[in-house]
């Protein structure tokens, strides 16, 4: 384990990925409130809300509203996402902090099912984004390449595609003078094992040694955590994860939809290795626990039932 | 990755963990249906039941009708646990598998509440045990050590301590002239971490370098799969398991009570990475869903609700 990062960051997509998908209505003061509480637990970075088409994701109406009721702490990055120039139109109207991002997926036809556009109309499409980030003022920080470890269109992805994908938004973005902080590996649709991010990442990296990578993982079979931990082994410091798993909704049939990593397990066990997420562990349970409580279902967040250690280890320290 | 595994073998205890904490009744038929569907997927040891009192255990009270009507296969065990000469002479006038078990907590105080018993009084009661299974020709196979990696009354435990315990269970077999197959090591109040595993089975393999070693791992705070890549990492090729993550009940607010490991969710892993596990996921699947609907409520298991790649795969052979 002799690539194992000291520190990590997580990004917190619990808000977006949970409120976006949950069936019943959620009230504004409710999204309000869990994004004040996650902001109190550690972490820098809670992505809020998503700025779409309300007819299509109903459960983001109120995005904008959401987005002005949150008081804000200095330390944290309230981010959101938007999926087109409608979109980031609407969200820079907002105090949210809002970044372009790049995309692309490995997978033509997860392309054109998803956003009825082909590679190369996404490259398209991503010039006119980044001309309206440039008009704007809106900064671009990371890029992210969808379905890199299988897509249920194409079946298995090959790890070269993945470097190829990340060969032409990195071109894109030299073309626009964008120096990219990192550069998102997605497990969209939830094809990864440890051997798939093992193959990846190694491919990604023997090109660009030093450009720095972030895993977004998503649990639809089980492995997700697994996954984190041989990301964690390759030297990855910087994860995408859902508080209580939220994103997901395996308890109510929707195969396949499975949420992010849940954030405290993955907390829970990068701590327990010594790695430091500076996240505190029982306020993000906390948090879970409230989200549980707001949705009013069971999510799949597994420390959030389980408890965390602190209590017995005051416990044995006194015994 | 190179002390992977080629191939793990996997002692499934669904039936019996989930049969035993399941709340409500289920009838003998269908723990019957469950076995025998499980013997069908490639398993070749399935633990069905569990003859304890059946005043505290109701679950578990048609434990020899339930091992009377199953209809055996000749290439599986289909085995069964004992925590007292009562249970032992009960199991031995049913036709099913039983072997002797050795066991011992790294934790006085959880020994005590466990058993009412100290691990000196615990050693005793071994003997008469082993005395027991040597009267009536019962083969003693493998030893498990529990709370290996943290326990709920004494907190952390140091792996000197689980090295002394492997070290007292192999000298009382030695005693008896039993030569163990494997010690087990378990994860009894699910303490563990990746980093955790490496501590503990590094320890004892230091010490024992030609023990064969297996992991019985829960999954209370959501890194049992992690832990489980770690210890394949280690080279360890045998696991226990529970179909679907039978066993743990976090849906309804049983903390701190979760479930083994889920089986195919493992078997996703091993197959993806390379490593054989013998098993027929899709076959295990369907196991998985039976058992959900035996037991009528959403389980653990993930890929029982995201679907395994087989389809998927196909329809990426054919686009």
């Amino acid at each position: 384990m002799t690539d194992l990062p000291t520190r990590i960051t997580i990004h917190e997509e619990g808000p977006r990925e949970g409120f976006q998908i949950e069936p019943g209505p959620i009230s504004t003061a409710d999204k309000v409130r869990f994004c004040e509480a996650l902001a109190e637990t550690g972490l820098h970075d809670v992505q809020c809300v998503s700025f779409v088409d309300a007819r299509r994701v109903p459960g983001m109406a109120d995005a904008v509203e959401v987005a002005q009721a949150i008081r804000q702490r200095p330390d944290v990055h309230y981010s959101a996402i938007a999926l087109n120039l409608r979109g980031y139109e609407r969200a820079i109207t907002t105090p949210l902090h809002i970044t372009g991002h790049m995309q692309m997926s490995t997978s033509n036809t997860f392309s054109i099912r998803n956003t009825n556009k082909d590679n190369a109309e996404t490259l398209i499409e991503q010039r006119r984004q980044l001309e309206f980030f440039r008009a704007h003022g809106i900064p671009v920080e990371s890029a992210i390449v969808m379905t890199c470890f299988g897509c249920n269109f194409e079946g298995a992805i090959a790890p070269e595609t993945v470097r190829d994908c990340v060969g032409s938004l990195l071109a894109l973005a030299e073309e626009f003078d964008i120096k990219l902080d990192r550069v998102r590996l997605a497990d969209t649709v939830g094809w990864g094992s440890p051997a798939g991010i093992q193959r990846v990442v190694g491919m990604v990296r023997d090109k660009w040694p030093d450009l720095k990578l972030a895993l977004h993982l998503h649990d639809t079979r089980g492995t997700g955590i697994a996954n984190a931990l041989m990301g964690l082994q390759m030297g990855i410091d910087s994860f995408d994860s859902s508080c209580a798993g939220l994103g997901g909704c395996p308890f109510a049939g929707h195969a396949g939809a499975a949420g992010n990593i849940c954030t405290e397990d993955l907390v829970f066990m990068c701590e327990e290795m010594g790695i430091e997420t500076g996240i505190n562990l029982d306020a993000l349970i906390e948090c879970a626990r409230m989200a549980e409580d707001i949705v009013g279902h069971p999510l799949p967040g597994k420390i959030m039932h389980g408890g965390s250690l602190t209590k017995y280890r005051q416990a044995g320290a006194l015994a």
